[in-house]
């Protein structure tokens, strides 16, 4: 057998001749048989990083990829050519007189698509690659689309924010009635904070949603993610920034959360995304259309609302998680380079060690504004219970009082970028509830129920 | 009206000049008339930090603490002098046939026991005083106590691990059924599976305990906990470092979480803690003595096993959490710095930006090992998935499974101080599941419902 140097489909060395000598390609339907087990499916390409295994990945009937290992048993068979694809457009009628809707891609796994001639993955971008995947929103909106970004969600930074906002803002501007953000799962709701921040005098919602399966699993939450969040943007009485993604495992409802009260808490599941210290605001049924309202609703909408864009954010900004045998270290550091802002996330009711107050204390001194948050994330900071609070205190440290740290942080980066940098004003300014991100009245339904 | 500048029962100026006139002392009663309102209640002592606000605080007769203004027409009376203590000393019996439990005091509000003659509150620490305050666990177990520290829990380091793990293992060495320690909540978490760690074969339950309200307030769960916390000690069939606390908000049951899956979750709630990624243990029932197994039990009670102490713990390991934003120079600082651990929280299935992986890949060239674990808390670490997750594995980063971020931090600094600095075996170490850290089976229950 000959082998390639170079990588062919992704795969490289023995399985990259292999395949190029039979002349395979991607959507190609092949069989292999080694020892007494045969496998069927269509050929898919390769991961770069993993390309030198002596493995083959096809895409089964299930719909499931498998790696099949190919050793000196292996025989590999061409069952059909990928057909060439006779691509009839099917006609898309949109209907103006429905709420006009902007979807704005910036990445993520909810823009991705399976391509079911080659069952490989593609983004779907444009408006006719949307209603062709989920022909329900056609009923819910009329629709634009742009992409405005396309990284990872781990990836984004403050200045991603700020983009965000300005595209989201300008379609505001034109008249739009809400707006869907496309958004990569794992930072969702620092971006959903933030732009709750940047766009001030919401003329409707700000919708962000995600997926936390790729469209090319059977268990995919994309379609289902999709059509609620349109439904939201086009409908719902709201003028918030909101994530709305999967309430149960089931298909059966979503949920809105309010961005500056939203986490992602699981890893994995559909419902990763939960309110903390806060009921989301509504429960969404997307296939009747029907959304319920659950919560609280501090903004409704209005198409007169001129809107305001404050989109600088600061990112010399770091949030700060204490552990017992934390160092000074961490904060002089953050004090010696020139840090704007630290929002730290202390234990239980805003603690820190006694040994660190100093460090925070110095901090101060230098006009570097220092909140707390707690770890705990459920509940609200107290700072006059205990003597390690009230030290706190002394030292000028703000209370996050129940503000998620993250949504601290976020809201620290935009005081100091798009406020003001003097440390009095500052305070007040964390202190004031912008946008529903400190709720008055912890309620004892705001806690989950461990044992079900 | 005279002042004095110095504090008198930490009261200052004015008020402090009014008190020492009067000659009164804390836990006399006395009655303060403003306007048509009357106050009546035992005179307690200020905060020092206070001390200058024109208040006076009384304990009222249903238990509550008050603050009662001094203005001009204020009038202070004095009702009955604090009666002297004439101290009948209750004949403790205890039954040396019960198992004998050995109650090791770390600090924190738990050992808070109200003085109800003067309403202060001060530590119950001897065999005395705590059988004086709950007499049931001289039903349960045969007692002994120690003071071994006392210090807040958020400062405790690794060093107090080691030094509680020491006492705790010099218990059982006795031959000791059990271990009750008396901790802080804001860090037991921590500490908890530190000593999972820090003692091998565990002949008996080590049992963690702390209140989330002092024992001054009516809603205190100081007493219910000590009561559960004896009753695992004494009869519980498990061996593993343990969490009792609340398990609801009223006073049915206590839940026995395993130290190295459990989390502070709520600032201020009795059943603040739970146990992520794992069912809790058991259920406990203090007043019917019943203790119902719903979790796994990985380590049974067996009184011939020999304990063997390894309580080492490097305190130079750090905790960091990714946020959007983040400046690789906090990673850069702790590798300059000579840290011989990092534990990143990063989000979803264990991501950060892609600009911080050559930082991270510097330090394991410095020979420090990194772990990922996710902010997410729920669900598991998988760095297959996304091409940002295998570019974290071709780093060198350690997955951190369905670990806590927490249990990572101690299990890092345990293996660095106990077994091996070298990179391989730590990362193999890091991956084997000593204490049940590591859950191999997440199944569907074990998130939380968030909609009640």
């Amino acid at each position: 057998m000959n082998s390639v140097d170079e990588a062919y489909l992704g795969y490289k060395g023995r399985i990259a001749g292999i395949l190029k000598n039979m002349g395979l390609d991607v959507g190609d339907r092949i069989k292999i048989a080694r020892g007494d087990r045969v496998f069927e499916g269509v050929l898919m390409p390769r991961e770069k990083l993993y390309g030198y295994r002596p493995i083959i990945v096809i895409k089964l009937d299930n719909g499931y990829n498998v790696g099949v290992r190919i050793d000196e048993t292996a025989r590999i068979e061409l069952v059909a050519k990928k057909k060439p694809r006779i691509f009839t457009k099917p006609k898309i009628v949109q209907r103006s007189s429905l709420p006009h809707v902007t979807f704005l891609s910036t990445g993520g796994t909810i823009v991705s698509k399976v391509d079911y001639e080659t069952g490989a993955v593609k983004p779907a971008l444009t408006v006719e690659e949307l209603l062709e995947w989920v022909p329900e929103i056609g009923e819910t909106a009329y629709i634009d689309a742009k992409v405005i970004l396309n990284v990872f969600s781990e990836d984004l930074t403050p200045g991603h924010w700020a983009l965000i906002a300005e595209k989201a803002y300008e379609e505001f501007k034109k008249g739009k009635a809400g707006v869907v953000i496309a958004h990569g799962t794992d930072t969702m709701g620092y971006t959903a904070a933030a732009i709750a921040f940047a766009i001030r005098r919401k003329p409707g919602p700000i919708v962000f949603v995600g997926a936390q399966r790729s469209s090319d699993r059977p268990s995919t939450d994309s379609a289902f993610n999709l059509k609620s969040a349109f439904l939201v943007a086009a409908q719902a009485d709201i003028a918030e920034s909101v994530v709305v993604m999967h309430g149960e495992t089931g298909d059966t409802y979503a949920l809105v959360h309010r961005g500056v009260k939203v986490r992602k808490m699981h890893t994995s599941r559909r419902d990763a995304f939960q309110s903390i210290n806060d009921l989301p605001i509504a429960r969404v049924f997307p296939d009747e259309k029907k959304i319920e309202i659950i919560g609280r609703v501090l903004h409704r909408r209005n198409k007169d609302e001129d809107p305001l864009l404050m989109n600088k954010f600061d990112d010399k900004v770091a949030l700060i998680k204490f552990y017992p045998g934390m160092h000074p270290d961490i904060f002089e550091h953050l004090i010696d380079d020139g840090y704007h802002g630290i929002v730290v996330e202390g234990t239980g009711l805003g603690h820190i060690a006694n040994r660190l107050i100093p460090v925070l204390e110095k901090a101060r001194k230098e006009g570097i504004p220092v909140v707390i948050t707690s770890q705990c994330l459920f509940g609200r900071i107290d700072l006059y219970v205990y003597s390690t609070g009230r030290r706190l205190i002394e030292a000028g440290v703000i209370p996050g009082s129940d503000m998620l740290p993250e949504t601290a942080y976020v809201k620290l980066s935009w005081i100091l970028g798009s406020h003001t940098t003097d440390l009095e004003k500052v305070r007040k300014l964390m202190l004031e509830n912008f946008e529903g991100e400190i709720n008055p009245r912890l309620t004892v339904n705001l806690y989950p129920r461990w044992i079900i």
